[in-house]
């Protein structure tokens, strides 16, 4: 039997900012939508939009369809999940938590023993960003079940599904947040080292850290790490010069040089795959 | 006398990888160029296109014109500059060797007592790119040697002023750098976690790092960091857990831990901020 994608009943357990933006992102997009939440009083404008609300998982989790889970961590949703599963059989959740690589791996487990189903997430946006174009998730899990729920959750940003090995979504997930946490690490390093030394912040950031970052992200993403080759036209003792010139300014500049610890090791790693 | 900007004389002293694009561009811009490298052997190609090589740095300085100087670091400069200090009175030097703000305030006091004049630069560029449309270059000093020179080192990069203070050149440029070794320092992280589970690393790379690092960069430069108020979406404790989730994955997939040192302590000062 075909389904009506558009009316689909959709579950989502946990009102945070991103299970928030979750409801809302389905809500707008037509879903009949149940929401959950361990503490009341989140719900009101989303059932001042047409969702309900449960009064327990497992009346969510009953209430037919998919139920996404987006919670703070995996002991979260163990906990959460705990209490209803009596009423696990024949569900299907999509876990949207962050968490890592094993904790999906035995999330599938857990779930499989008691008769129901995992689609593991891992969603590539912040609350704001959910439902916009550039957002998306990354699931990983049964391919069957991934064809099925894709377009349900389709609203939440682009599906993307990255292998049968549920802990896959929470591997590249976390990886590209480490991605991001380097970024943010560099760029909290620049501007405090320029506000340390007198610098005009706003005009550094604008004018100069901005446009720099853009242009060289093609350069880091491709061509950096120990997994292939480095361009001719990297040389490892100017990178060297730099970042010890970077750590000394620092120093002068009573700026953190925490970050060193971690780009001389990096570094470090680079020239040994040159060699 | 107002000067015929094209055929102005320029020296370059050194010709590494940096040195030789820098040469190549004004070259190609029609330049009357001089090169000088304290090894020789590197000048061939550019002879081939018209430069002239000077045998000693006391001739490339003597040439009249600008001198740039694009060495290793800022020891050679000295070194490079030393023997030739008789001949340095009236000569303008354009220094775009990587030097920390200290040095760059020395040099010029150092260049002063010998009668010459410093423009302290930061190439906002990598060699293959420099002469092209993304390429900037960073200039400290007098206002008055900026507006001179601007016009004829324009081929190299846009040419862009940063105040009177010698030393930020330098400052923005390493700043900018380290936001840059940040973002290198992460992609790495994340290609390490994505191949040590046996992840697709180059469809990782292509259809989830890449766009996602593109995505967050906005977010990241000008919301992040101790100076300012972080948004009200951003959620030091979601981030917290986020980190110690990759943390944990990294552990556990053998990948290094390093870049943690620094995030820890990066988001506890964001931390610090919002409290």
């Amino acid at each position: 039997m075909r389904m009506n994608i558009r009316h689909e009943r959709i579950s989502v357990l946990g009102l945070g900012a991103m299970g928030r933006a979750l409801a809302s992102a389905l809500l707008e997009a037509g879903r009949e939508v149940m929401v959950w939440n361990r503490t009341p009083g989140k719900a009101g404008d989303l059932v001042a939009r047409g969702a309900r609300e449960a009064s327990s998982v497992a009346e969510a989790i009953g209430a037919g369809g998919l139920t996404v889970v987006c919670l703070l961590d995996d002991a979260s949703v163990r906990e959460t999940l705990a209490p209803a599963a009596p009423k696990l059989a024949g569900a299907t959740l999509v876990n949207l938590t962050s968490g890592s690589v094993r904790q999906a791996r035995e999330l599938t487990t857990w779930l499989d023993e008691h008769g129901a189903r995992l689609l593991a997430g891992g969603i590539m946006a912040v609350p704001p960003t959910i439902g916009t174009e550039g957002a998306f998730i990354l699931y990983s899990g049964a391919r069957d079940l991934f064809d099925r729920a894709a377009p349900v959750l389709a609203p939440l940003g682009r599906p993307h599904w990255v292998g049968e090995d549920p802990g896959f979504a929470a591997l590249y997930d976390m990886a590209a947040l480490s991605g991001m946490y380097g970024m943010s690490a560099g760029a909290d390093h620049a501007l405090t080292l320029v506000q340390a030394e007198g610098g005009d912040v706003e005009a550094f950031k604008r004018e100069v850290l901005q446009p720099w970052m853009e242009q060289m992200l093609p350069f880091m993403v491709p061509d950096v790490g120990v997994h292939e080759a480095v361009p001719d036209e990297f040389n490892p003792a100017m990178q060297a010069t730099g970042l010890e010139n970077i750590l000394a300014a620092s120093g002068e500049a009573g700026a953190p040089t925490e970050l060193g610890g971690h780009l001389r090791a990096s570094l470090w790693r680079m020239r040994s795959a040159i060699r």
